[in-house]
């Protein structure tokens, strides 16, 4: 392989050129008419220019991709995540034009990438998934007999719904009948097909992934799990590896599971297999993407393994250099994803120049980033401006870390993550380990970032954050009566 | 432990008050005149100007430090590496005034400050020393004696003199008699004394050092060892750990004895451990250097240990939190000094504007610096601009991050050790792992750097640097014969 055109924009073209550049391997990028002046343009060893802004006559172009990788020679493709990564068609034509695509195959693509064949697939390995009904049904008799089977609470949701409309959560057995009666009654009038599907309701679920690595020659690795509870607007926007809940018992269960999931469809390459994980830490698999995740940098920091660079001796047919056992976890990372987004207003993007842009630095940080003082966050694409990844020696130092970095970050020009993260990392569920997917609607609302004012204050916000470290802060014990029972676990 | 004042400047100082500020505790500098925009100094939580630029009227100024810690209400001082960081009296003033120094006793300052009582220290722990005579001698018959003992080749030194001056090797014993003659009549003529020291001339020596770690409680662990081999000036500039040719024996023997030269001086603390290594891998205590070392990251790097903080925490009087059996080297760190010097001008320092300063980024790489776009290097102090640090899997991913990372980093304005970096990093007997502290004078000369032109040409020199890389550069077969016989060792 000796040129790699990167069919990306932002932190991630620029990721993979830097594992490619010490590989020695050429780079090229693509780019639109927005992207003219960005970071992976300049980094790259060549550029072409795809078209307009708008993903869909650029970054989406498939067909001119390929062409241009053609043109200039490249013999390899990485698309990164987003945009065209999980395209089976554009794999198929990839391949037919006879260059490499750092990837998976299209038909793994394609198993995993519909949610019926990748069930299947996974209960064909005895993997567990949430306990419910496999196909709809109308009927309150025989919604009793499948929710006694799955146990309470159960949630019904409509076949015909969708974005949690016609979602109902059933307690006890005894309110099953009338819930199920109105659930069918509502779904009829509302979508006009009154069919159900019964699973059981986590009422407290944690989002849990496993990196998984395959080559060409049948081994197939996973590289542990990565934490993703915390979400807005259901989107990760802090992940940790390893978890604070799993024990090693349970690592190990879920790790040879997402290893069966790979299995399943002959994983070649990066992947990661999610899984729902509840209180009682029985796991449930959810779905398995078939790409380099945008969190990814959490499993390099514990287990100092490039995964790019992994994913292209894959793609070279390159036998994995290592086996399960010779894995291990060293330290704590997380990562938070700096977007260009208003925490105070639902998260809704804040688009804009970055007038100041200072990135932290020192011992266990890294910034993977796309941008650079004084640029503007094109309105066209994803708004995450950077990710911050700290490392420490345990979770305590990786959450100090964290909290020192951001508040050497100096953005100004535009609103972002960064007091968000603040605010989850001296929050008393996110250290205590005691949280779910539910932390954003449970802990933050429009006050919650009120102690810390802004940049130019910060030395008098660090004053009172230590007041809130040294007594149970107000906000926090307000809310411990809405907690979830999590415990942190025994790690490694 | 409330509140640090750190009495020192540049990368160190930001380096301290970023583990402090972890810790929750408060950080105050102190700055000279000529420092009143650094980095440090907008860091700290406070900062106190000290006095003219000049550092004997400023940096150190002990008893002037010591009057604006108890004004500040500091509660210990971290000397941080030169300036008072090993003068034994000013830890005595410190702790007169009933501050807390970071670092260790001025008792074991003064011990292992003087080689005489340090190598008597040693010789106690029966820890090796280059062999020779212990005092002078001035007598051929005497000469003849310890030669035999020592084994040749020997070095023979007039007491009188110093650096390099009336220094003489000795192949073989043939050749004894007529060299100490002239020795002695040389020594005699030149410095008014004719007495010499004999010692085992070394002849491809390597500079190992090993980390230790005391705490108050008589804990002591190593944190396993350093290379620093390749040295301009007899100056370290690229270090790296683990080394490239220590066996797990050699190192397990090696760690033993630091650790044991360590409790000669009831050492607490982090200090280090200097050896001179020859090619039959028999190791020598050459001195111990009681303060944190420049190179300290390399070892942080691959231990995942934050040696300042242990710094605090060990000050604090807390026992250490591992034992060394809890110990492991992790994957490989390289470290390069990026001093504002011109390696074509043997490396004497470029003093001036940071015209252009981006540092690079991405997996694997670490910046210690103090400085930032626009800022002038001073001509007062120590020209280091930044220690580039990087990590990788092994030491061959160490050393790609490494030119890729050089390669990122753009400084305009003044000369720096990068383009050198670069050179050591592509050259066949530092990747091989087959050189000694003799690598700069004996490959590194006027022509050594044409192959990279500029900044701008960077993208050249990179198709240049890619044919070096496909078959043997001449520069480096040229110089095959003058090789020493390092072999690299399996590592771990």
């Amino acid at each position: 392989m000796n040129k790699i055109l990167v069919a990306n924009r932002g932190e991630i073209a620029l990721r993979i050129m830097r594992s490619a550049r010490e590989m020695g391997i050429k780079t090229v990028a693509v780019f639109s008419e927005a992207d003219r002046n960005a970071l992976h343009v300049r980094y790259a060893d060549e550029a072409v220019l795809i078209g307009p802004p708008a993903s869909n006559q650029s970054y989406l172009q498939g067909e001119k991709i390929i062409k241009s990788a053609l043109e200039i020679g490249a013999d390899a493709i990485h698309p990164g995540y987003g945009f065209l990564s999980e395209n089976a068609a554009f794999a198929r034509q990839v391949r037919k034009a006879g260059i490499i695509l750092i990837g998976p195959s299209p038909e793994a693509m394609e198993m995993m990438g519909d949610k019926l064949s990748a069930k299947a697939a996974a209960r064909k390995y005895n993997i567990p998934l949430v306990p419910g009904t496999e196909g709809a049904i109308a009927n309150v008799e025989e919604a009793k007999k499948v929710a006694v089977q799955v146990g309470f609470p159960i949630l019904i949701k409509a076949s015909a719904g969708g974005g949690g409309k016609g979602m109902r959560i059933v307690q006890k057995e005894a309110d099953l009948e009338e819930q199920m009666t109105r659930a069918i009654s509502e779904a009829q009038s509302a979508f006009g097909d009154g069919s159900v599907f019964i699973e059981r309701y986590v009422a407290s679920p944690r989002h849990i992934e496993f990196q998984v690595l395959g080559d060409t020659h049948g081994n197939i690795v996973h590289l542990f799990e990565r934490e993703c509870s915390v979400q807005r607007r259901h989107q990760k926007v802090i992940e940790e590896a390893p978890s604070s809940v799993l024990t090693p018992e349970i690592r190990e269960q879920m790790g040879a599971c997402a290893v069966d999931v790979a299995r399943a469809c002959n994983y070649v390459g990066a992947g990661t297999v999610e899984f729902i994980l509840d209180e009682n830490l029985d796991f449930f698999f959810l779905e398995m993407n078939t790409r380099l995740q945008v969190e990814h940098p959490v499993t390099e920091m514990i287990t100092g393994i490039d995964l790019v660079k992994e994913q292209i001796k894959v793609a070279r047919r390159e036998a994995l250099s290592f086996k399960q056992d010779d894995l291990r976890i060293n330290g704590h990372s997380i990562e938070l994803r700096v977007y260009a987004e208003d925490p105070n207003n639902n998260f809704l993007p804040d688009i804009g120049t970055l007038t100041t842009y200072q990135t932290p630095q020192g011992p266990g940080i890294r910034v993977d980033d796309g941008f650079e003082q004084g640029m503007e966050i094109p309105i066209y694409y994803d708004p995450m401006i950077a990710k911050l990844i700290t490392f420490g020696e345990n979770r305590t130092e990786a959450i100090e870390r964290m909290i020192r970095a951001i508040k050497e970050y100096k953005i100004t020009g535009i609103e972002s993550t960064l007091p968000f993260g603040r605010f989850v990392m001296e929050h008393e569920a996110f250290v205590s380990g005691n949280f779910d997917t539910h932390f954003v609607e449970k802990y933050f609302n429009s006050e919650s970032l009120n102690f810390i004012e802004d940049e130019e204050e910060s030395k008098i916000a660090a004053v009172i954050a230590a007041k809130l470290f040294s007594k149970p802060a107000t906000v926090v014990s307000q809310q411990s009566s809405e907690r979830s029972n999590w415990k942190m676990r025994s790690r490694i």
